[in-house]
């Protein structure tokens, strides 16, 4: 029996009631509560551990990262619209006297702030290009790490959030090695939340590219087969819920970042990344509101 | 012996030889290596264990608060150069092109954000006080969290960071037992740190406030001795560096967000935070770049 029956508003409030998650004023941002976070450890851990052999260097990076990286990937032509630049104050004292009697009026202050060296991490992968630049081994390369991501999409519905935290892997080499990567670790996801009582299926996806010009772009992205998704019903039965997406860049990232494969050519790259809150939420929906009525093929596993 | 006799850039210089930390393009901004993320959760587990038994409720916050957290604390006031704000775009597709043309161009690119509803975080603890609103019971209120904090200060200075991790207990009741509260973990934190091999001293310290207005308020603040930090030397041996900080706010937050205690009066509150990065940091720098030359009797206490 499902939590909500997929009603998105029933399942936020069942959310807050059951102290998964802590309202904060704006949406898309909240608090999660040490039930909630649980489960989300637990589920990363099994990601890690089928991940294990594969050898994958550990790297974490904050929240915040270059603003060059959007810039050399063309971020602002493709989402503009979730996009999060970090503004600071660099005036003096009278200014920020002005200013701060604007706050406290509750009028806009915004005018004050200009552009800083940082942005918000858009994808949990984007910091790890740059660190590739030069030629990746034979092997290629694998990274894995957790990173908080920044949308700005502000919405009432659980899933659609403007922070949350990805399990990512990254991989890098030749077109061969990647598309192979990817198309393994396809398979182990959807295993992954089969194994764990979750009704997942596969499907071609695209990126929400911003305007008319990007409805080309995501066509383009279908019809190349660059994007998958593993979908779960967490708020909708018809539109079920992308909880793990594959992304194969093909020379994207190769071509900003000067990243070459041994032969000379410029390196491709795929990433795959688990989103751990909505995994959480579709777990929640799925079984239940308190993981102590869970199914307990699915406790095992968790919490083995 | 020290790892590099307490010098900043050769400190730096090291972290980044060892794999520690991965230079990110920005100053204050890196990557954490798998070495210094082990040290560092086994410190926070550290620190949770000598907690344990005072009941703490725990939370997580995503490193994005509702920016009238900021307005109602008269952030802006006390440290407008330090604020991170989030812009985003809201423009329609011409003005989009606009700007993608300008960001591939390496002209500024600024003037098409506006400013969002959300900020960075400044202090873990944040976004705990709003969710005190109302009346506290009679034992108070305890919270502890884990959260990335962001401070517009690049510098080359391996401490001095952009974004870094506190974790944070937060105490709300009433004056006495907030202070009481304060004080033994002024002694576990000494201790602890001790029992590292660290030498560490406590001090009365001040906010870095703005300008100066914030010069009285600093005085202010050191007089009235509401804020400590636990201090370790790590880029200099005359200026040693506070890895953990101790602040007694009286009824700020409590006037801010309307927390009160039983008999009605406004709630006291007071946060402690350990620099987990810092802490990590001291270590590195007093026993050494490689943990596995470190005194065993520390290894003994982090890794048992």
């Amino acid at each position: 029996m499902t939590a909500t029956a997929y009603d998105p508003i029933a399942f936020h409030d069942g959310l807050v009631a059951h102290g998964l998650i802590v309202p904060a004023g704006v949406q898309g941002i909240f608090g999660r509560g040490p039930v909630f976070e649980d489960i989300l450890e637990r589920f990363d851990r099994m990601v890690l551990d089928i991940g294990k052999s594969d050898g994958a260097q550990a790297m974490l990076f904050p929240p915040t990262i270059d603003r060059s990286i959007i810039e050399k990937t063309n971020y602002m032509e493709s989402f503009p619209h979730l996009v999060g630049a970090v503004y600071s104050f660099f005036g003096k004292e009278t200014e920020s006297r002005k200013m701060a009697e604007q706050v406290k009026a509750g009028e806009s202050w915004g005018d004050h702030l200009s552009m800083t060296h940082v942005c918000l991490n858009p994808a949990a992968c984007y910091p790890v290009y740059p660190t590739f630049t030069g030629t990746v081994p034979a092997e290629g390369r694998l990274v894995t790490l957790v990173g908080w991501v920044f949308r700005h999409e502000p919405s009432i519905e659980p899933t659609r959030m403007q922070a949350f935290r990805i399990r990512e892997y990254v991989r890098c080499g030749t077109p061969e090695q990647v598309v192979q990567w990817r198309d393994m670790w396809l398979q182990r996801g959807v295993q992954l939340l089969e194994s764990l009582g979750l009704p997942a299926r596969t499907d071609v996806a695209s990126d929400p590219f911003f305007g008319k010009g990007g409805k080309m772009l995501a066509t383009n992205q279908v019809d190349q087969q660059l994007k998958f998704e593993v979908l779960v019903p967490v708020i909708s039965q018809e539109k079920p819920t992308a909880v793990c997406s594959f992304n194969f860049h093909q020379d994207k990232f190769g071509q900003a970042f000067d990243i070459r494969t041994p032969d000379g050519a410029v390196a491709n790259t795929a990433c795959l990344g688990f989103g751990l809150e909505r995994v959480v939420m579709a777990l929640l929906q799925t079984h239940g509101f308190d993981p102590g009525t869970w199914p307990e093929s699915v406790c095992r596993k968790l919490w083995a």
